[in-house]
């Protein structure tokens, strides 16, 4: 089992250093400490594993360090920055750890936009040493990339000319639509195993600047608390130290605090029950803060997380996720508020940004969803955005026979209006209502009052409102049927549906990129017996079928 | 040899029926004409073949047929509109086929739409029995889809649960980003392989009205003479014929009038060279009527384009296009300034378009591009767009030793700020300084002036200017290092590298659905022995890996 879990005490592969309101997060890949055997991490190459501790490492930074105002990337070795993904890992790896894995790498990369645009905690890069694919990919992550310049020290990105592969976590895309490399330019770079370095890197615009040797140093820190001031980040907060999760993991069934995951491997099914807050929210942001990790809406969005990307990466056989919720609506409706209403509280930001971060893995998650939305459940506000990101959702007409529960209700809130868009920018609704703002309006209109099946059908809420005698008929078809379709197919089809309407950088990374990646991924040119992936490293040139497709 | 060009005369599977100012286009699909042995076209499925009839269809409606304004696409066959693309034939066609064979069906489906919308020739559907699949898309790219209500047909998209591929050319996309269907109703459709009829389908958008049987023919008729009140095609205009292409295939040379094609296949090279006009612009738009397809950028864009289509079909081994020119810069100039000048005339109009539409057959075309801007050249406004279609131009500085002709120049014309947009809406130039108006304007600014290499280097026009001692070895190196990357790794980057800036339905229909697509046409699920399209129509039933990626 892969665990994403981790903390700073147990990192092999990076060290957070704090000084002042800059912190330095130092990359220094430990060449044993590889997630599995038969390949040693050298020149501060990474898999997975050492993605997992990146994305810890941002996240504590943003909850546990308000302080921190811009953090310098850097490499803890000489003359090496990072050399990119491993070769010898990706040349091992099923095609589903390197699909995953890509798309792990990518949702990290993303987490580091999302905190130097939204928490103004500005990360830069100091290229000190080599630095390709990968590597380089992560430094087109920050806002600011720095290089060495000492003749010897590039950035490349070699991907297609030594591995027949793409720089396929961001790199292409954020070459022309980051960093507005001309196109021409960025086909030259992209060709050029050698990469580029000094004066040429500036005026290509895949640097912003380089610096001697002499002056390195000093020239890092400068720059870094020159990029700290323009962050608004608070002085004097203290942070909320993320304890490690209340997780149960037994063969069928994942316990945490407010989630649970039942798993049903016969049927390829994952439910995924939410349960809303047991208490109302504190009684103020203060005493939010003082309850931190422990505060509802974090504590379930750490649980969920976990949770999707534990059913992602050790559950590829589940097809599908079923949703549901526990609770009282009115309690998640009060915790929205209470969210919404702290308005520049920074802890509170950090929270709407991070559901925000949550539900996007769900949009690209490689698995059917579907939400069931029954009496006793609480789909309102932040938690009806689960029915919202569902493939499906399917809901109850009044009572099941024998029980005497309320029928069930969705409940809008304002968070449904804004706080939580998709990769395309727009919100759930926005992109499920796209050429029709009258519905999207109407839906507005009833923010705050819970609607009935009958009336969430009407405002096109949910896909089918099923009365009691047919809901498990229905449903028995429709996961019976979901689950005998082509798993790939699927996921080609729910790649394309969920993201109707405008293209970012980011869908353009997970369609656009990762599409073609994925299926370069499967060419025998790279990665079959005579492919430059499989034989990279080995001296044996690779062998190409040469027919463009 | 798969031949792109066609005649009425010489249809298997098409009829035209004009009547006033509309038009019929008739699908009577030959069950014993498909392209290659092995399959029966039955039921209206097609092949290759019929997509080719078809968009010779599309394109002659334009230039022969002034006088038609909607133009009604329907099947010749009772109780059957289209089943879609042929499986057989995909169950036995080679990857590379497969994926040529949707992209070209693809910009067939985008010049429906083009002619829709910018020749006024506007296109309806008249789905008079099942319509299934690439029938389905076939209509989506149709402005208005009319459903006979005879309680039998249906329109559906069964890819994903009959064939565990996607509807790939279009559907997806066109289902959300078009016709605008909810997602969670698109994810149940295109889930659903019976499809669906009658009023549910025009309440879900997916037809746009439906018709009993019993009034069907009026209504149809009806439906369309009104469309054809929107258009703005002249009357009492005459058409021009688009005769057979003067074209002499030899086994490493292809001749045209004006376009030359040198075949290196021991180099993976192809030269196309193009030609400028030998004599000036006719005196009028009238003469350029009567020159009809002997005018010079009708002419240069009919043999430039089967050109290219040639190549990507039937030489999959090319792996990089070089691009020249020959001719008088300002010769080319004067004829961009005739067309533009024409505005409203309707020939002129469609011969910009037309050459629009052949420019952006190159932006999808899966080879390396190479322009090479030499003395005697003539990259001038439209020939110009194929310097900067390419994923590089190199510009000789000054003469050749020994050669007394002029030094090279670009000149830029208005024809490189408008007409030629490419998939994502932006013009070549716009793409290539993305962020970057002042270059922009600093280029318009040069409208007329013949840039020699220092100056149009400055401007960022060409990607690399070489002395004459260096262009040799220079190009020789380049072009050899081209030749030894994988063709895959290659064909995802420029479908990468080539679009960025915002994304259209059509750049996501050839970045997002077609990548996924690609991929999909290479997993077992699909293509294995056991594979669902490999299977299909045997009886037997698929058996998938369960693992989703």
């Amino acid at each position: 089992m892969i665990d994403f879990q981790t903390d700073p005490s147990r990192y092999k592969h990076w060290r957070i250093e704090i000084d002042g309101d800059v912190a330095s997060l130092i990359m220094d890949v430990d060449p044993q400490g590889g997630l599995t055997e038969g390949y040693e991490l050298k020149l501060n190459s990474y898999d997975l594993g050492v993605d997992i501790e990146l994305n810890d490492a941002v996240q504590r930074l943003r909850f546990e360090h308000p302080e921190v105002r811009a953090v310098v990337i850097k490499s803890g070795k000489d003359n090496v920055f990072c050399a990119g993904a491993n070769i010898r890992m990706l040349g091992k790896a099923t095609h589903g750890h390197k699909v995953n894995f890509c798309k792990f790498t990518n949702e990290t990369r993303l987490a580091i936009e999302d905190a130097s645009e939204n928490s103004k905690q500005i990360y830069l890069t100091a290229v000190n040493g080599s630095c390709a694919g990968g590597g380089y990919e992560l430094a087109l992550a920050t806002e600011h990339i720095m290089l060495v310049d000492d003749r010897r020290s590039t950035v490349s990105l070699p991907e297609t000319p030594l591995l027949a592969v793409l720089p396929g976590t961001g790199g292409l895309t954020r070459v022309t639509d980051k960093r507005k490399v001309r196109r021409d330019r960025a086909d030259f770079f992209c060709s050029t195993e050698e990469g580029l370095r000094g004066a040429k890197a500036v005026e290509w615009k895949l640097v912003d600047e380089t610096v001697p040797s002499s002056k390195w140093n000093d020239a890092v820190k400068a720059r870094a608390r020159e990029i700290a001031k323009k962050s608004d980040r608070p002085s004097g907060a203290k942070g909320i130290k993320l304890a490690p999760l209340d997780r149960k993991i037994d063969s069928g069934r994942i316990s945490y605090s407010h989630v649970e995951v039942e798993i049903d491997r016969d049927k390829s099914i994952a439910t995924i029950t939410v349960r809303g807050p047991a208490v109302p929210p504190p009684s103020s942001v203060e005493a939010a803060h003082q309850l931190g990790g422990a505060f509802w809406p974090l504590a379930m969005a750490r649980e969920l997380e976990d949770a999707i990307l534990h059913l992602r990466t050790n559950e590829a056989a589940i097809n599908l996720l079923v949703f549901k919720t526990e609770g009282d609506p009115q309690v998640v409706l009060a915790y929205d508020d209470f969210l919404l209403e702290a308005g520049d509280d920074w802890l509170m930001r950090e929270i709407r940004h991070y559901l925000k971060r949550v539900l996007k893995r769900l949009d690209v998650t490689p698995k059917s969803m579907m939400a069931l939305i029954e009496p006793g459940s609480c789909f309102a506000g932040t938690l009806a955005e689960l029915a919202f990101a569902a493939d499906r959702s399917v809901m109850l007409v009044g009572n099941r026979e024998g029980d005497n529960k309320k029928p069930a209700t969705v409940t809008l809130s304002r968070a449904n209006f804004g706080p939580y868009p998709m990769g395309n920018g727009l919100t759930r609704l926005q992109t499920r209502f796209l050429d029709d703002d009258k519905a999207l309006k109407a839906a507005e209109d009833k923010i705050g009052q819970p609607l009935e099946a009958e009336a969430a059908d009407e405002l096109g809420l949910v896909t089918f409102a099923y009365e009691d005698f047919d809901w498990d008929d229905e449903l028995r078809v429709m996961m019976e049927e979901r689950a005998s379709f082509s798993p790939d197919a699927l996921t080609g089809m729910e790649a394309n549906l969920r993201f109707a309407g405008p293209e970012t950088m980011e869908t353009k990374i997970f369609g656009r990129l990762t599409a073609w990646q994925n299926w370069i991924f499967q060419r025998p040119n790279a990665i079959g017996e005579q492919g430059a992936l499989k034989l990279y490293g080995s001296g044996v040139k690779p062998a190409f079928n040469k027919e463009r497709v």
